[in-house]
């Protein structure tokens, strides 16, 4: 039965995964923000995401001494602003300044909500969990701020013009996406399966 | 500062989520699937992966009962099948039957690998958090079985072949997208903001 099915082992083989920026503002006062693919919503009453971080970046700290931080959502078209996130630490860099980011304090918390992303949400933290390379920490969202020019004419967030980034870890070459085509409305296009057999 | 922003309130804005189906062997003993959202990489080492359940989901409890379960994810083709799992109760349907779906008891886990989706990972309940309106499970991934089909020339999985779902909760029209374009390179294209102020 296994037949044509290959165990590439102990894997995330989760896809795809979103880009979020955490931001914090650090022991050293600056705002600050960390690429995580880690993340992911969890909870719809109280509304919360989780967002897994390893013990040694300088984002855990913070997330531990203020409790508070914003989950942003990066477009597309900054992927390379995403990237650099990972790639160096607050403690050494003002990533912010690098990248040409504003850092506004939070109305709800004690965190940077970033002009430039088209979405931040502003959470308190309410749950972790260690888990082992990553402790797992839950976000209560207090607010979730969107740039008017990413809203419809319905006043709805419109995912084609905020075109978040897709990401594929464990694949051949660890990349970035847009989000492409539609494949169905939800809550929909099932309900042609429903009543047979 | 907060110009051009609106604060849409305590919503879950994080896009896009993957969408996965959870496997199960219920309480009638018939392999199950429920379509989750609410779902993400949590940890590295161990391989961890968490999915968020309603209490009153048939699934939830059959989690809780065998502390196993898998978790597939679709290809983007397979839409409809996904919305589907997501309409209906596997108390009442034979999902896998009206879905036409093959399921083969996992090699690690007593949960159900299924013959048609592109990836699925067998998974051991490793912790959880009540969280509210869902239980957040974090489950270590024990084997995760790829399609051969789904592979590059250099055995790693192509997303390109695979085309998983991009879900997009919380915006205009509840929709599921394909993976587009590529956006970059992960830990490539920010290189060229280091050494920026």
């Amino acid at each position: 039965m296994f037949e044509g099915k290959k165990n590439m082992g102990a894997k995330t083989f989760l896809f795809p995964t979103p880009i979020v920026l955490c931001g914090t503002y650090g022991k050293n006062g600056r705002a600050n923000l960390a690429a995580l693919a880690w993340a992911g919503i969890c909870c719809s009453e109280p509304p919360a995401v989780q967002i897994s971080v390893r013990p040694s970046r300088y984002t855990h700290e913070a997330i531990l001494d203020k409790r508070e931080f914003t989950v942003c959502v990066p477009s597309s078209s900054q992927s390379k602003i995403a990237d650099f996130c990972g790639l160096v630490s607050g403690r050494d860099v003002d990533k912010l300044a690098s990248a040409g980011l504003t850092a506004m304090k939070g109305q709800f918390t004690d965190a940077p909500v970033v002009a430039e992303f088209p979405v931040c949400m502003e959470c308190k933290l309410i749950g972790s969990l260690k888990l082992g390379s990553h402790d797992l920490f839950v976000g209560e969202v207090a607010a979730a701020w969107i740039d008017g020019k990413y809203l419809d004419e319905k006043g709805n967030a419109d995912l084609r013009k905020l075109s978040p980034i897709a990401y594929a870890p464990m694949t051949g070459g660890a990349e970035y996406f847009t989000v492409g085509e539609s494949a169905g409305k939800s809550f929909s296009i099932g309900r042609e399966l429903m009543g047979k057999k």
